[in-house]
Order: structure tokens, then C-alpha cells, then sequence
């Protein structure tokens, strides 16, 4: 197979994180399609320049649209803000590329849905960040899940929380606003919560909902005023799945203190399972098994066992990190385009996902139960 | 003063936690009127019997209705089933005792409002047996509120969760049964969670809410054959408090792991409170103040300044117990006593936190939000 | 069996402690022989007697000598500064009482030599007050070991730390002078850790040790000047026990934020077990058994499976506090009178223990190994 | 500055991580010197050949004195089993060329001095593979310490261990083989202890040690009988820094349950900071000032705010991983070699930390206090 040509655009945080990604995923995980960083896009043009040089690009534009249709390009990496992740991926989609489109989507669940129907018409591959469902340890909870070990789920409950806008007196910015940013909180945090719900639990089917602003004016950064936080800073939802559970979902992006804390607790008839992305290299379980004066939540620490931890690193205890997942992640792509089949999550989970918020938002806009079948 | 007789009706869990409070509290708090252990009720009387023995009771009886209208006892505890504190704590009140009640008051929320208001009427003083707010922890997490330590508060999170139920193959009991136990899991653990969330945060105006019963049929004990667990194994709600705050609140009695996992994170503008009475002497505590780098959630052990820790022990981080609570409120009935004033949590705001429970199963059972000034 | 009639020497920490234990041991435990408080000294007469209005005592006393001479004292509990403990408990033996010590029993081991010798002379019983090994988390911890549960014991470490000596400005008391406190740390402290370690891995044969401390002089309390601090603030030894197990043992008396944390490891050849009194009702413990994918450390939360947690509470998680180890103690000590055996631990075990940090302390002043079958 | 050729010797656990090291600097770090993956070296010459495929080298040999001495590498990295550090790092210095080494130095003390000396003489820079020292928690801690954070140092203790010897039916190994292995726990792990006490607390002066061969011999892989296990399984000292402060240093390779503990605690009179490996994305911190109702650890999660994180994530508490504190690592090299500047941990210093293990040994062996200047 020939070596996949990688366009990245966008240079921040996943910006980066790409791009260490695919440069470092054949050297870790070995059985991986070779790629190579063929154009990064960014504006100004000099500052794509000095950031190709940095992240190891052969070229580097400030005109993404010249680096959708380059027939170098083989992967469209897009991690720039969520407001051009639809024009982008459709156009990618549009000149064949296959796509690696951070999340969410797109600010609504109509482009969402436009972005999964033209992919599916295309049939090119998709990948979407969603990171810690790549965590071993999170995958080994599935696999728990999967054999028993916990018995039937029975509940569910996540939480996702940050304190990237907890303070009352941070100037106003985008994320404000409802047309630039979408969703507050539900769009930055709560689909990842999703994410996981559904490889531990399965798709939900209904929702009651509730949100709120809580800093509901922030102050201009020019001094001259205060204008309106136009998305929810919390959101919190009761859910049933489609195989009966129930469970809650809540998220804050004003939650002081609380640093990346995407966490979840499942029960099952004959255990619990409990996980918090501030230790993401560890793994709470409890079962109902033994001699009970010595039941206890166990800490289970990733390991080899726990694959693909051992690609990283041989010894256990020794951790992996945030850039780590999205080495698994880019590998997942690179081999799904390799072999010929969907990588996961792709742009048709992502629109799963993605729907449970856009419920959310509505159930506590309405008041009402959301069916999201209706959706 | 005179010392006050002490009438205690039930032997059980809650019946041993009581005698030894009254036992105890003077001698550990010092200022406390006197109190002496005058009957003790339990059937068969030979039960009694033994059972004052080791309780130290100066007499027995297999007779509530005795023990209630006895010129000797100044003050009846109620720790029988939650069936029978209504008709005792009534008749207990009608003979002008001052009644120590455990929690929940009465299985309908009717008999709660009933006997609040008769003890309204006869003006003697009540106390209900929530315990946990009684922590040193938890009045110092209240304080801290208060003081503004943490900024305005702006999110509610709890859960109370055991697992004495968890698992499938338990047989039928009377827990099970609506007209014995009345609510299930928010009976036994969600009032605890309501009279810290209100500590906290204050009233709740309105809430919307799902329950599920997990097990919907157990084994019968005699092995001929199953029945219906009638009530809810897990709740949880979305609320609104009468301040504004939004939160949520869950419990579950099938919980694998969780003994007594009574915990909650309220949400300032400048910090965060966490507590969990499974570590029910440290305080987890986050603020926004000095050096960013240096931030982080502070382990508070408590010691003598937090108060009264100090009456059992003058030294930090050496633990109180379980049973150390139920001094402190035995202690803060006595003084009420002395002292003419209500005590707290007394009738009044126990009917306030166990509305709460009501209003979850309500609105669970209709799908509606609920009011709780409609109840 | 008659009522044991109780004389308790002191009104502190330990005091209060005493009385308390007595008061409730059983009404918890129920099969314990009776008692009652007799006698309490204290001086001057008048705190005396207030105190024994406080915690219950029947008479009060200033004369220690005439406590425990009293006919109708059967066991004298000797709280006092551990300066006093020698004659105190030398003239209670000689009265024929059954002695209940506070630890250390003195503050050399001559004495504390002699004090053993004279209780078995004279066969009365016997108990000193080292709380912790009471934990029934502890007891279970040396069950698990007994059992082969980790295989053989292959290493120890343990660790007691407060700060209660670690602020420099603290002005100087008597702890400090040799003559009134004898040993520093090891005396307040690191005679705790000897005892868990002789419970979980048994008797000490040698030890090399170093000490220091870390503050030379502090401020007289009156402003004129400074006075040296004579005995250590930290002590560390690499010990070796009777069977053949190395491990070690340090102690801080100025180990900022820690509270009361005796905590240990024990390493056995299938596992390793793990404990901290910070978090007294928990309990960690490792195995190797089971898919080498699940294994991790289990917090195990003590309950009724832990005896006798179940004395003093059915529900598990919801946690002893330090004066209920106390209420065992005593307990321990009414029982060994009533049957007739030796208490645990009694002023031969005391002996042991306190061996060992005479032991650590000679071998810091000479920097050579020091055999204790050489004290 | 022309691209810095790298030749890279092994292809295991440390091989993967420089190669995954030198491949990110860059990207990472943005202000770091070229650098290209010149020559892979392992044998057979195959494998050496498939791991240059999959780590990016351009070429690969199995003869690693043609890599040493090939003009277009310019940093030898050693990464093979620890006998073999000596030869080739003597042979790359002598041709020239910077050395980027893992620890330890060599098998004997000798070993190392000469290392030291002859890299000294030939002014190439070097490195050696502490690894943790470079993790932004451990900087931060000891940029507090310097800073006067917790007052001045009074007491250390670490511990580091490990359970990859712990089950005695594990096979005999060269691990166990003195002239193999060198020192046992000690080598392996003790010296990365003894390299962050250095950091914090400074070099030691004196010690006394005891060590054991838990397990004294294994089952021969191939089923004939059984070996000795020559060197030690677990090793204790007690030190005294230059500074005066004491402490005390513990190793074990067979403690059930621990993966990578690498932990110490350091006292100030002011304060005390604690560490874990295992969970090498916090510290612990605690400092008398405040409000001491406020006062316990503060758990910081690491940021942005300890540099370099911010290289690898904007985002506090994302984590990283240890593939990252090689990256760290790689980097000081790359620019100690553009800046001419030493690096840290060179070879001077590794010899300062090996000296210490040495030391360690050499007390156990003979009982006796060893002065590191002696050594």
C-alpha cells in the first residue's frame, strides 16, 4: 500500500495532537499503513510555514480548500473551530478524501447529519476525536461490560466537568455565542460523556433535560460593556437507553476545580465499574464475587493486558497520556482505510452521539421528555 | 434542671445507636442537661428485658403504648419500622413527650404533615434522626457555604447509593412492599441526600424526575415461588431549588460496592465543596485563590476546629464514627429541651426534606415536573 | 460476677477516653461483665469533681493514692503524663487492682521492666492502651496474614507521623526534656507502629537506627530566651525480625499534615497489604490471583464481616471512630478478668514493644546494630 | 545548525522511547534542533532491519562499532541491557559523539567513573535516562522546595518499587546474575530514588543499609534444578544529605502490587510535597498558612503552569504519559548540544546518584556506616 499523504488544518491543541499522532503511530503500533505529513493549513500563511516546520509537513498553505482537492492528500485532518468543521469535511468528502474531523460535527444536527449522508455516498472512510474512547483503560471496561463480568447493567451515571468557564470574571468570547459555538458545554464536554455511555451501555432512547447559564453576561474585552452567554454553562439529563436502563448525564464547563474530570460509574447485577479521565490510567471495579469480607473496589492500573497499552510501553503502572489516545485513534483510521472498513467512531456514531445532546438542549429548552427517534 | 427519662421503643440498628447517645452525651459534651435511660420497649418482653440489661434501662416493656403515656419518660425515641412511628410518635406527642423520631417520619407524606402539625400544637420539641448533617464535616461544608468561601453557589450534585439490595438472588422482604416500607430507595437513603442538599443549598421549588425498580421480582424466603418488588431501586431527579441553583440527586439501593456512599459537590463562583460519608471525616475543598500552579482540591482531615470534634477527641484526624453522630443529636435535642428552642432537624424540616422524596416519585411515576408548594 | 468497680486517674484525651470506654462497653458488646465508675482523681479536687459530674464517676478524688487503695475499685486506669504512670501503676498492683495503662508504660525501660514484673508477681490483669491494634481492620489485616492470604511475609515498612512538633515558633514544654517526656516521637508515636508490626509480623530481633532533632531549641513560653529540645523529632530504623523479615520503621513528630497517620505495608510472597489510621476504616490489600487483567489494590471498607465492627453498627461503610477502639480495649480487659487470662496487649506485650524503641533510640546514640535480646 | 544525526542501539522498552522521543521533540517543543533517525542497530540483522521500517531509521545494522563510529550519526543513544553500556559508550565518546545513555552508567562503580571521566575529557555532551526527573510534577516540586515553599528541608523518604520479581515461581534470569545484572533492585530501580532526592534535598553524605535476597534462588526455565539469585530483591537505607538533613531510601522488585511506585515525601519546617509515580500527573501538597480549618494536601493536577506540559497539551489535568518525559529528556540533549551547555542528568551526575546505590550496597554487605566521599 502505498504511504497515505496526511492534510492537517488547524495548528492548536488537536492541531498538534494529529500531527504527533500520525508521525508517531507506525513506530508504536507497528501493523500500520505508512503516512507521511504532506500539507499542513493554517492563516497566516507564515505562521503555516513555521508550524510546518515544526510539526515535520512537506508544505504548508493558508487555503484549505487547495488542501482538500491536493491530490497528495490521501487524510483531511480538520481540528479547527467547530463553526468550519461542515464546509471542510464536505468538501473533503466531495474531492475523496477520507476524514479525521474533530468533534462535535458541526453546531447543528442538521449538518451533522448532511456531513454523515455525503460521507456514506462517498463511501470514504471517517474517523471522529473523540479520544478517551480510545483509552485502553476504557476499552478494557467495555470488554468487562461485554463478557459479564459486572453481570446486566442496570444504571448508568457520567458526568463531565471543567472549569474552563467558572470564573465569573472571564471577557466574553465565542464560545459564547450560539452561532459561532453552538452548544455551551453540552457541545465542548457532554458528547464525550455520550461517547462513552454508548460503548458501555448502548444508544439512548429518550431524555428529560435541564440547563443553564450561569454567568449569564460576561464583559466585553475592550472594557466597553457586558454581553449575553447565549449557551448553557451546565446541562444535566435523565436517561433510558434502548435496552432499558436508566441513568443521568450532567456536564459543567463552570465546575472550579475539575480539570478534565470525564467520569462515569455503570451498575451491574453483580458489580460496578467506575472511571474518572483525571486518573485515566486506572480502573475502579467491584464484584460480587468471593469471600465478601474481602470485597472492595479494586484499582486496577493499565497494563499490557490492556491493549494497546503495550505498544506504548511494556511495563504496567508507567501511564500513558492525552497525546497517547490520539495515536490509537489515527491508527484505528489508518487501518480501517487499510482494510477496507469503517473505523470507529465514525461520522455515523458521531451523529449518534450527537443527537443525545442536541436532545438534551431541547428537553430543557421544552420542558419535555425528547424521544430521540423524533430527532 | 431535672434529668430527663429517656423512653426508647426498638432494640434494632437505630435503638442501640440512641442508648448509647443518651449514655454518652453528657460526658462527652459536658454541657448537656442530665437524661437516665428509664424504660426500654421491644417485644417479647423477654427481649426487653435482656436488652435493657445490656443497655443499661432501669426497666422494660413489651408495651409502646405504656412507655408512651409513662410519667417518667420525658422524652420517647421512635427507632421501630417506619410503619409504626406514626401512631407512636402521635400518641407519644398527645402525652406531652418530646419525641425523637428516626427518619423518614411516615411512609405518606399525609402522616408526616399530621404529625408535624400535632407536634406543632402540643409544642414539645422533635428531633429526627438525619445524622449525617450532624458531621462535623458536613456543618463545616455548611459554614464554608455560607461564608461565601466558594462564591455564589450555582450547581447541586448528590447521590446516595448502598448496595444492601444489589443482588438478584436476595429473597422477598417486607422493604419490598409499598403499604410496609412505602418509598424503597428514596425512603431509606434519598431523604439522607435531601437534608444536605438543603443544608447546603436550601429549599428545592420543583423537580422532574425518573425511577426505575431494578429487580422487579425477588424469590420468596419459603421458596414457593416470587413477588413483586413494589417500590423504586434507584431514583433520580433534576432539580431546581427556590434560590435558583440547578442540581441533581440519585440514589440507589442496588449499588455493588457502595456501603455507604452518602456524597455531593456543590458549585461556587470562586470554588467547589465535595464530601463523601464513605470518608466521612475529610472535606475535599478547591478555591480560586493564589497561584494558579498551586491550585488543586485539599484534602481537610477534621480535628477540634471543626466543632464539636473537639468534645470527642483533641486531637485531628483521629476519626469520629458513625455512632459519634447520633451523639451530637441527641445532644441537640437535650439542649433544645434546656434551652426552649426547636431543635434541628426537628418535625418541621424533616416533612421539608422528605416532601422532596414524594414529590421524586410523583414525578417519576407521572413524567411531569413538579412543584413541591403543590404538594 | 460482681460489678468491676472502675477508678480512672486523669481527665484528658485518655481520660475521657477511659470513661467513655467503660460507660458503653456493654451496652455495645453485650457479653461483658459489668462495671461501674467508681472513682475519678483529678486535681485540683474541685476539676475533680466536676469531671466526675461530666463523665459519670459516682466519687472524685485529688489523691491518686487513695484511688487506688479504694476497696471498691477493682480497676484503675491510669491516664496521666507517662512521668506519673510508674508509681501509679506499681502502687495499683500492690493494692491487688487490675491496671489499665496508658502507653508508654514509662519512660525507661527499666521501669517499664519493673512494672511488668511487679503484675506478674502479683497475677493481677493487665492492659495498656495502644488503640490502634484494636482496629477491627487491623485484626483483620493479621487474619488475613495468619491465613496465608499473602503468602509468606517477606517485607515491612511502617510510618507514624503527626505535627503537632512541627512548627518551628511552637514555644517549648516539658515534651521536650528528657527528664519529664523521655523519648520524642518514638515514645508518642513510634511505639504505636512496634505494635502493629509485632501483631502483623512479630517480635524485632535487631535494628540500626538513626535520629534526629530537627529542632535544636525552641522559644520559652515567657519570652526570656530559648531552651534546648532534648529528645528527637524524627527516628528511622532498618529492622530485622525473629523470622528472618527485614523491613523499617520511621516516626516524625514534625511531619507537616500529618494527623495521626500510622500507616504500614506488609509484603508477602502472593500479595501485600496496606493500611493507614487517617483512613481507619479501610483497608488495601493486593493478590495474586485471578486474570493478572483485573488485579489492582482493593479497598476493603470494614463492616459486620470485620469483627466486632458489628457491635457497634450491622451497616457496613459506616465507620468506627477512634473512641470506639477504646470501647474494645476495655472490653478486652473486662473480659480477661471475668475468664481469667491475660489481657491483650498487656504489660509483657507493652514490654516488647516498648523494647524496641529504647532499642532505636540507644542504636541512633551509637550508630551500631543493637540486638534486643541485649536490652 | 545542521540535522543532528541520531544512531540508536536497541530496540526494547527504552529503544521504542528515544526513537519515539527524537521523532516528537520538535513537533512538541517547537525551539529544538533538527534531528533525523539515522541508524537502527540490533541483532539479527533483521530485526534490526524491520524495527528501522517501523521506527523511521534510514538505515540499520546489527554491528553497533560501525554505528559509533558513522560520520553521519552524531548522538549515540544505548539503550541495551546494562553490561553492555560500558564498551559502547566508551567506544562512541571516544569517536566523538554525543551519548544519550540509559541508566544505570554500568554494572560497578568503576565503570561508571570512567564513563564519567572519559566524557569529560573528550567534551561530548551526554545523557543519561533518568526519565522521572524530567516529569513537570517533579520540576515544579522541586522549583517549591527551592523557592522556600514549605520552609526549610528537614526529612526525606522515598520509596521505589516494583513487583517484576515478586512471584517465586518466576524462572531464574541474567537478572539475578551479579556479573549480568550488577545490583539488583538497587540498579534497577533505587538509583531512579536516589536521583530525585538529589533534586530535591541534594547529594548524601553518609548512610547505613540492609538489604535481602527475598527470594535466594529460582527454578532453572529449563527445568534441570534451581540458581541462585545473587543479587539483592530488596534494599533500605537511612542517609544523612549533606545539608544535614535525614531520611530514609527503600527498593523492592517484589512488591506485590506496585508497577511503578517511585514515591517520596519531603518534610519542610514549613510544609511537606508528596509524590507518586503511579499517578505522575499530581503532587501533594501541604503548607501551614491559612485559616488551619482549611489546612490539609492539595492534590494539584498538572498544567500548563508546570512547564514544559503546555508543550504537549494546553489543557490542565489531560496527562501525560511516560513516552513523554523521554521527549522531555531527548530534548535537554538536543539543546545542551546547540547551546553547549552540560546536560541534566549527565554523566557526571548519574555517577553522583550510582555512587549513592553503590554505597547502599557496601553497607549492607558490611554493616557499617559508608561515607560517599570514602567511595
Amino acid at each position: 500500500m502505498k504511504s497515505l499523504g496526511i492534510g492537517l488544518i488547524g495548528t492548536g491543541f488537536m492541531g498538534k495532537a494529529h500531527a504527533l499522532a500520525f508521525g508517531a503511530a507506525k513506530a508504536i503500533m507497528g501493523d500500520v499503513p505508512d503516512s507521511h505529513l504532506t500539507v499542513l493549513c493554517d492563516t497566516p500563511a507564515d505562521k503555516a510555514a513555521q508550524m510546518a516546520d515544526q510539526f515535520g509537513f512537506a508544505h504548508a498553505t493558508d487555503d484549505w480548500k487547495s488542501l482538500v482537492t491536493n491530490p497528495d492528500v490521501d487524510i483531511v485532518s480538520i481540528t479547527t473551530p467547530n463553526t468550519l468543521h461542515f464546509d471542510m469535511a464536505i468538501a473533503a468528502i466531495k474531492a475523496g478524501k477520507h476524514v479525521y474531523c474533530e468533534k462535535p460535527l458541526a453546531l447543528t444536527l442538521d449538518q451533522a447529519r448532511e456531513m454523515r449522508d455525503t460521507a456514506r455516498a462517498a463511501g470514504v472512510k471517517t474517523m471522529v476525536g473523540y479520544n478517551y474512547i480510545k483509552n485502553p483503560a476504557f476499552t478494557h471496561a467495555c470488554r468487562l461490560v461485554q463478557s459479564g463480568e459486572i453481570g446486566d447493567i442496570v444504571h448508568f451515571r457520567g458526568w463531565v466537568d471543567e472549569d474552563y468557564q467558572a470564573d465569573p470574571s472571564l471577557p466574553w468570547t465565542w464560545r459564547a455565542k450560539l452561532s459561532d459555538a453552538g452548544l455551551g458545554a453540552l457541545g465542548d464536554l457532554g458528547c464525550h460523556l455520550v461517547s462513552m455511555a454508548y460503548g458501555l451501555v448502548g444508544p439512548i432512547e429518550s431524555l428529560i433535560a435541564d440547563m443553564q447559564t450561569v454567568h449569564a453576561t460576561r464583559p466585553l474585552a475592550d472594557g466597553t460593556g457586558r454581553a449575553n452567554v447565549e449557551n448553557e454553562d451546565t446541562a444535566s439529563a435523565l436517561v433510558r437507553f434502548a435496552n432499558g436502563v436508566q441513568g443521568s448525564l450532567s456536564t459543567s464547563r463552570s465546575a472550579w476545580g475539575r480539570k478534565n474530570r470525564l467520569a462515569w460509574e455503570v451498575h451491574g447485577t453483580k458489580g460496578m465499574i467506575c472511571f474518572d479521565q483525571e486518573r485515566m490510567n486506572e480502573l475502579q471495579i467491584y464484584c460480587n464475587t468471593g469471600d465478601t469480607s474481602q470485597q472492595g473496589f479494586t484499582t486496577i492500573l493499565t497494563g499490557p493486558e490492556h491493549p494497546p497499552y503495550g505498544q506504548f510501553c511494556p511495563a504496567p503502572g508507567h501511564q500513558l497520556g492525552f497525546n497517547d489516545l490520539k495515536v490509537i485513534e489515527a491508527t484505528a483510521l489508518l487501518r480501517a482505510i487499510r482494510d477496507n472498513h469503517a473505523a470507529y467512531p465514525d461520522f455515523d456514531h458521531a451523529y449518534e452521539f450527537e443527537k443525545t445532546i442536541h436532545a438534551i438542549a431541547q428537553s430543557a429548552r421544552d420542558g419535555l421528555r425528547v424521544s430521540l427517534s423524533d430527532l
